[in-house]
């Protein structure tokens, strides 16, 4: 695999082994407990984490706590204007899988049994969207995370923190034949296939979805677009603890 | 009326006639045709104007466009988290009352027969509230409208602003006993009375919306919140003609 | 200000001062602790006044009570006929400004702390609209809240209404360039600016909603149009004064 | 049968066929095409009958019209106060049931091809329950689409009533073991059976409810609602002639 | 009344009096406490009880239990596609009015208080329909509800069932001008009016629905209707027994 | 890779790449075009394919077809009852998640420019639920889909089926430690991590999604699930072409 090349098919001219610019500010939020404002090139998401003192009710005197996320898109986050969830009366289809799909990545490295019975929501929303917005939401929702937790040590309320290792997420696809890694908006709306991968700090899988978009793909296919996100996931998890310091 | 003196009442210490630290980023959302983050002191809304190729039913064949608004809080905006409209599944009465205020706004200053049939939906999303959302929506708002309209102009869509002025809007309110412009949240959560004003740019009224908190007040105190938000919205109007350049 | 001349632009013939033909019937609906049906002209409003033995959650163990207000109009109240909000599943936007609006007038008269934790709802169902509807229905409402504060009181439960004042509403506008009071339907869809006073019975502003429908207006307008509710809500208090007697 | 005594069971004291004061006012409504206020003693339901000028897609281009009916009570109309479906976001299974039973009854007495590709839009709206409301509102309900049919023929849209008979409504139920007519609400909450009896004004059936509250019910028993009903109803359709004389 | 002749009316041939094959599988729903596949000719309705250990708020520390049911037809198992109501967001009239039907016919043969503080919840989903799906549905209703509670006798939660009776239902209907039992949706769908007739193990009414779907019917119909309904459920109630035997 | 022993963990006591018995019954459903009731052990899911001579609006005029699925539970399918979508009123995350993946996979083997402008609806409802229901539905579904089309080939109305191959899919998970295919309930709600392979019948990636239910896993485990996958899908298509002949 050639992971250096400048790719001659991609709109943005990266090679195929390249993450856009990602960026992570802790704390942009004002009011949150934890936040970051993360950037994957033109795909930005707000994280904010909110400590609350209640769980739900399924975790009422367990001792447990809970971490869970929403998510969101400003209406015209996208290309073009996408009507407003709250105006139409539901959440989609869409953001439900992703906001659940977040909330199971954020739990797989928190000890439940670590904060005493509190939920943290992470509210993930987009404020602008080019493609990959989940997968940076579970990267900006681990750092938001970890600061809550920080909070809640600042005053005392738990001695260390119930984060057990990292999390985060990248998109790669087979766009006109190669496997790429970070999907942009003009890959993602053309590719064959696409898939999210979510990964411990220490490589783990958390979570697979891999779809094919238009024809079946090889599993040595899946097998390069795995390895293009570990690469990629190496580098995120780098600068999440230069964010959490 | 003195204008200049410190407040000993106000908890930021302001004068009762200064404004807070107030502004204007056009352009700052990627993709609208218009936009506009507008800050009234620890207060952001981010304004978004979008322009789209069709009007609402009863404007069909009608040759007229329409101006409308739409309103939300990122649920941290919030000093404590708010829950999410979009998973509780309706608007409140609330972000009803005030999409409706911002959109009748900036209708009042739009010739709505001189941009054909089209709608500017000019989404207003609060990413931090400290009091006076709604008015620093209509403020931003018609930055962002001005921007949408001069984005038609460049595409050769129509040939002048169907802006016919400029409007503004600030919050005024009875604050232990004395009347105070531009109230921030712990002066608002706490007035005997808070009034909206919306003015045109030469000064005329478009929208009173004034609200006895406790008990009533009096007409020479509502005379002094009308001066005062003139005041303030001179100076909003000039800011604002500095942003659109 | 001429005060009683014939009006040669008002649909109706009445001086630019003069308020409808107004009535307030008490006890109008058989089983409600307190209620009224309030007629100004062609509008007819009943309003029943529910006690409710306890209060809404954010008020449990304080001590205070509450006083709300629900609004409805019968699908064939209006000139043509309007969907039923119940069938169409939510209430509109309108109904919701409309019903805060009456509740947070009856509250600014209530001493909230003066009849235990209960709760008062007051439902103002339009049974046949001409304009005006909801200053109809707080001029109302304020007969059927006293008539269930009587009934509390007669029943030996508390001692004396928690009514610290009155509270009466009335419509104005710019009809034809002319500054009009109590708009009827036909002004309400053809003015130039409207109004909604609330106004307490010794003169204190509660309530001030001012929209101008095409163009801004000046604030000598905005003057005569509160001289003219002054005046009107004169009248309708010494109506309910009478109509509790 | 003893037809006329005085009974000694009924909370009214009325003889078990006798109905309660039954009242028809057509009219009642401002706007309406048709409208009857109906009282069945102390129900009181406001039928108003509106022409629309445009059937449901399943008729369009048919040459043939549609009556349905929408139902609602307002909130206080209950002895104790009930919620609003409008602000419930719903309407009951009941409510939907007895609309749909009165739309039903009253297209049993109406020729749909006789007024065009039009819908008339029963409304009833209980301002006072008492039982009987569904009843009430379908005898009134025949009243107000007559006079609905009257204007369309008033303004040559129509030449004769497309009406083919009357229509009118009775319950009848076992109380303390005794067959009895025109139920009201302290004897309908306490009864054995209840029967909704939908008659056309020559005496055939049109819609039959019973409902055995507590245990199975015989034949003979029916048979004697039965009968209640017949004469009941008898005196129901020469109160409708009356009303539309 | 000639009750074994064929018919030469019906589409299927029967003889007006005669029931299609109707067959009773208890159990066939593999974790409810009680269930029945049932099937009249071509409709297919599966029955489930479900033993829940909690009732509704309004029963709570009365010592009674309930009984209800839920209805729902499977979207494909009408001739045409029907929309499926979880995706619509809301049940129909219909459906609701069913529902209810169910679940007070079981009450009706239901010691409430000979169960504890239970509630049974019947679900009857359709998964074939050829008309009389309601009816199809209380009767094997009752056969899931007796499995039920005999699943409550065997853990020693109960001594003995608190069923006191057995009840079944059918339609019957007026088909070209002759009186039929059993409609199928050939006939239902064209009939003249149609009734659907609950009745007790020892022929007592639980529930009359009767419907004229064109015009008026006549007193002596409907007992002809009544007769042949007994003469149906009697052998519905035989092949109960068998089934629950 | 042992394939054949017996499992000393497996609640079943399954060898670990042993599939549950697995029976497709095509036509069960009485009214559909196409239609298969699928067993995967004491799974069972009905599959109903509906023909709408229609298409989404976003492909009117395009020419092309559209395949979707939509997917719901008895209520009383599980273990302990769920509540009815239908009277909730929405249908939560994952019902959305499961009927977008049914729909995507059934797509991805069909050629949509192959059937003209029809919708091809396949409803899964799962009568009893033991695990694997969605794997079940899309295997299951496939069959529906060729029988629907089979029936458009019948009518003359399209020469040759539009699939363009197989889709099956089945879940792995880690239970106990071991890789084990086609989990059942049992080990479903509490295994190590669970995945869903949709493969094609070539062995072609479709969709991949695998959650780590408690703590990170390794790519060597990812492997040995897909390499289970492929095992049992290959038998799974098998089957399939057996039940279309």
């Amino acid at each position: 695999m050639n992971q250096s090349g400048i790719s001659s098919v991609r709109p943005s001219g990266r090679a195929r082994d390249a993450m856009r610019k990602v960026t992570l500010e802790p704390g942009w939020a004002g009011h949150a407990e934890g936040s970051c404002l993360v950037r994957f090139g033109g795909t930005h998401v707000l994280c904010a984490a909110s400590v609350i003192e209640r769980v739900p009710p399924f975790l009422r005197n367990s001792g447990r706590g809970w971490v869970t996320a929403e998510y969101g898109m400003l209406p015209r986050s996208t290309h073009s204007r996408t009507d407003r969830e709250a105006a139409r009366g539901k959440q989609s289809g869409r953001t439900q899988e992703i906001q659940r799909l977040i909330g199971r990545s954020l739990r797989a490295v928190t000890d439940l049994e670590g904060f005493g019975e509190r939920q943290i929501t992470v509210d993930c929303d987009v404020l602008r969207a080019d493609g990959g917005t989940r997968t940076a939401a579970i990267t900006g929702g681990w750092v938001a995370l970890h600061q809550a937790f920080g909070w809640l040590i600042g005053k005392g309320e738990i001695d260390e923190t119930p984060l057990i290792g990292q999390v985060a997420a990248v998109s790669c696809g087979i766009y006109e034949g190669e496997t790429v890694l970070d999907l942009d908006y003009a890959e993602d709306s053309a590719c064959q296939a696409d898939a999210n991968f979510v990964l411990s700090g220490d490589g783990g899988l958390i979570e697979v979805q891999a779809t094919a978009e238009d024809r079946p793909f090889a599993q040595s296919q899946f097998d390069e677009l795995l390895a293009l996100a570990k690469h990629g996931i190496t580098g995120l998890c780098a600068q999440q603890r230069a964010a959490v310091g």
